[in-house]
C-alpha cells in the first residue's frame, strides 16, 4: 500500500520489455480526476537525463498541475542528447492519450544506466495495457513500486495518516545516494487540498532533512526526482501540517533507501549538534557521513574515532579539536578531543547492531545535523566494479 | 638514494619499539652545517596532530630555518591534548642535544594511528644512536625512507639533478591520499642556494600541482607535511629553476604514493580541458579523480563512461552536457554528450592496464587540470575495516 491510498489515485505497474528476462520495468501513477496540483524537486546535476528537462518543463508550462507520473527502469534515458528528449517527450505521450490528459500533464522519470538509448517503440507498445489495467488496490501500488527498482533488494512503500489527509509514497534507491538526491527516484501522493505554491514549499522542506540528508556514496546522479501529487479529495492542513507528514514520509523512504543501499549491512546516523551554525553541522556531518574511511570502518565495526575527528576537522566547519565530544550509541569515546576510558565492550556491541548513532558535539554553538549514511564493504565494490 | 644525494645532508632510520615486532619506525634527516634555509607545507586539516603545530611554530621562530627532521612511523600524535603538544617537544629536543642544534631547528613529523599517546619515552632512548649514527650512503637514506612507512608496501624516493643543483626527496603515502594533502609525509632536500621565502614559494607552487593533485579516498588527514631543506652547498638557480625540479620531485614521489595505494591495482589520470577556467578544471578532474563510482570501475575495469559524465554535471563546474568529450587512452567514447562509435577492445585494453588516462573535453573554454587517482578494490576495503 504505498501511492494509491490517498483519496483519488491509481496506479500499476508492467513488464513493457526494457529490462531483459521479463522483468517489471515500467510503471504508472495517475489522479482519477486528471490534472491535480503538483510539485517536484531535482537533480542538482548539470548532466540531468532527458526526463528530468522534460519533466521540469512540463510543470512549469501547467503552473504546477499534472495528472499522471510514467517511470521507467532499466535505462536512464541520460546523456542521449536530442533523442533523449524527444523520447522522453514520446514516453509522455504514450500515457496522455489512453488517460485523456495533456502531454504536459504527464511528468516523465526514467533510471538505469546513463548513456543507452531508451527503447521508446517499446514502451509505446506497453503504454496502452499498462494505463487500461490501472487500480487503487494495494497489488496496484505494489506493482508501480516493483517496477521503478533497479539494484534495490525490495520495493519501498510507506503510508501516514496526517488526521484530516493522507500521504503515501513509493521510491527507488540503491547507489549514488548524496545530497542534493541521488539515483532516488518518488512519488508521493496526498488526498490533501493544496496549492501547487503550498505543495512546492512542503515537498522542499520535507525533502531538504530526509532525501537530502542521506549519503550512500556521495553521488549525484543525473536522474533524481521526487515528485508529489495531491488530489484535494480530503482535508485542508495548515502549510505545517503538510510539511510535518510529507517529511515524515520522506524519512521513511529514505531510511528504507538507506537499509536496502547496495551491499549495504548498517545503516549510520550521524549526529552534530553544538556547532557554530545549522550550515556548519550539516557540513560536518556530511564530512563524517561520506567519508569513505569512515564507512569502512563502519563495515568493519571498527570504533576508531581518529577517523571521525579527522573529518570533524576537514570539513569545513568551525572546529576546535580541543572541544569535541564523540560518541558510539550512548558510549562517550572522545572528550575535549581526546579519547576517554569508555565501556569498549558497549561501543563494541553498539557498532555491530544493524543500526549505529555517532554523536559528534563540537562544543561552540547550537547548530544540529543529522544525515543517514551506511557502511561501505565488499558487496558494494563487487555490485559496482561492472555494469555490465 | 634520495634526501642525502644533495650535498649537505645526512640521515638515518631506527627501529625504536614505537612498532611491534621490531619494524623501523624513527627516521632522521639533518644538514651537515647545522641550520639552513627550511620551507614546509602543512594539513589543513583543523584537528591538526601536535607535531604540526610544533612544526609550525618552529619555523616561525626560526624565520624559516631548521638543522633537522625527525620523524616517526606507528603513532600519529593526533588528537593527543596537550600531551601530544609536550610530547613533540620533547621529540625535536631529543635529536636536537645529540647533533648540537636549537630545539626550534628541529622539525618534528608523525604517522600512523589517532588517538594514541606517542611513546615518548621509547622515542627518546633511541635518540642518541639514531643521531650517532647518521650518515649520507643510500643506505642511511633508505633506513630513513623505510622508517617512516605505515601500509606503503616498499619506501619512496627520488633524486634529481636540476644542473648546477641536486634534489632529492623521501615520502610515504598508502590511504588517505587527496587534495589538501593527505596522511602523507615527504622531506626533500636540496644542495641550492635559496633564502627561506623563494624556498617556501618554490614549494607550495611544486606541491600545488603535485601531492594536491593526488586523491586516494579524499580524506585530508591530520598529520600531512612536506618539508625541504636547502643546504646552499652548490648553485643558485633562478626560483624558476628551483621550482621545475622541485615539481619534478614531487611529481615523482605523488606518482609513486599513487601506485603504492592502499589495495590499488591502477593509476589514473584525469585530465580536464576545455574548461570555463583553470579552477573549473580543478573542480571537474577533482569530481571525477574522487568518485567512489568511478574508482570501482576502475578496478573493474569497466568502460561505464555515463559516471564520468555525471560526476562533470556534479562537479560544481560550468558544464553544458551537449559539448563534453570523453576519451579513454587515445579512444574517445563520448562526444557532444552522447556516446559515439568507438574501438570497444581498445578502450576495454586501456583500462585493462596498470596506467589509465581519462581525458574530458569540456568544450567551453581554455582551462585544464591534471589530477590523479587510483582504483578502489576489496584490498582497501580489506586494509581499512578494521584498524586492530
Amino acid at each position: 500500500m504505498s501511492v494509491t491510498w490517498a483519496r483519488g489515485f491509481v496506479a500499476n505497474g508492467a513488464a513493457a520489455g526494457i529490462k531483459p528476462g521479463g522483468l517489471a520495468d515500467l510503471a504508472l501513477v495517475a489522479a482519477v480526476s486528471g490534472a491535480v496540483p503538483a510539485a517536484a524537486t531535482f537533480t542538482t546535476n548539470k548532466s540531468c537525463a532527458a526526463p528530468v528537462v522534460v519533466s521540469r518543463a512540463h510543470l512549469a508550462a501547467t503552473a504546477g498541475r499534472a495528472a499522471a507520473v510514467i517511470l521507467n527502469s532499466g535505462c536512464a534515458n541520460a546523456a542521449t542528447g536530442a533523442a533523449g528528449l524527444v523520447a522522453a517527450e514520446r514516453m509522455a505521450t504514450a500515457v496522455a492519450g489512453p488517460l485523456g490528459a495533456g502531454v504536459e500533464e504527464v511528468l516523465v522519470c526514467s533510471t538505469g544506466l546513463i548513456g543507452f538509448a531508451l527503447p521508446i517503440e517499446t514502451i509505446e507498445a506497453a503504454a496502452p495495457a499498462l494505463v487500461g489495467g490501472r487500480g487503487r488496490s494495494p497489488d496496484h501500488a505494489t506493482a508501480a513500486a516493483t517496477a521503478i527498482l533497479t539494484t534495490d533488494t525490495h520495493p519501498k512503500q510507506v503510508t501516514r495518516d496526517g488526521g484530516t489527509f493522507r500521504v503515501g509514497g513509493m521510491a527507488k534507491g540503491a547507489g549514488m545516494i548524496a545530497p542534493n538526491m541521488a539515483t532516488m527516484l518518488a512519488v508521493l501522493t496526498t488526498d490533501a487540498q493544496a496549492s501547487p505554491e503550498v505543495l512546492s514549499a512542503a515537498l522542499s522542506r520535507a525533502v531538504e532533512g530526509t532525501f537530502n540528508a542521506l549519503i550512500v556514496d556521495g553521488c549525484t546522479s543525473t536522474n533524481d526526482t521526487v515528485i508529489v501529487l495531491a488530489s484535494g479529495e480530503a482535508g485542508a492542513p495548515s502549510p505545517a501540517e503538510l510539511t510535518a507528514t510529507l517529511a515524515d514520509v520522506c524519512a521513511d523512504l529514505a531510511y528504507q533507501l538507506a537499509a536496502d543501499a547496495e551491499g549495504a549491512t548498517r545503516v549510520a546516523e550521524i549526529r552534530v549538534v553544538g556547532a557554530a551554525s545549522d550550515a556548519d553541522a550539516r557540513l560536518a556531518a556530511r564530512a563524517v557521513a561520506g567519508s569513505l574511511l569512515v564507512k569502512v570502518s563502519l563495515f568493519g565495526a571498527d570504533p576508531y574515532w581518529g577517523r571521525i575527528v579527522s573529518e570533524l576537522g576537514a570539513s569545513g566547519a568551525a572546529f576546535d579539536p580541543d572541544r569535541v565530544r564523540v560518541a558510539y550509541g550512548a558510549t562517550t569515546v572522545v572528550e575535549e578531543g581526546v579519547g576517554v576510558a569508555h565501556d569498549a565492550a558497549a561501543a563494541a556491541a553498539h557498532l555491530a547492531g544493524s543500526d549505529v548513532e555517532i554523536s559528534c558535539d563540537l562544543g561552540l554553538g547550537s547548530g544540529t545535523a543529522s544525515v543517514l549514511t551506511t557502511d561501505l564493504g565488499h558487496a558494494y565494490i563487487d555490485e559496482n566494479m561492472r555494469t555490465s
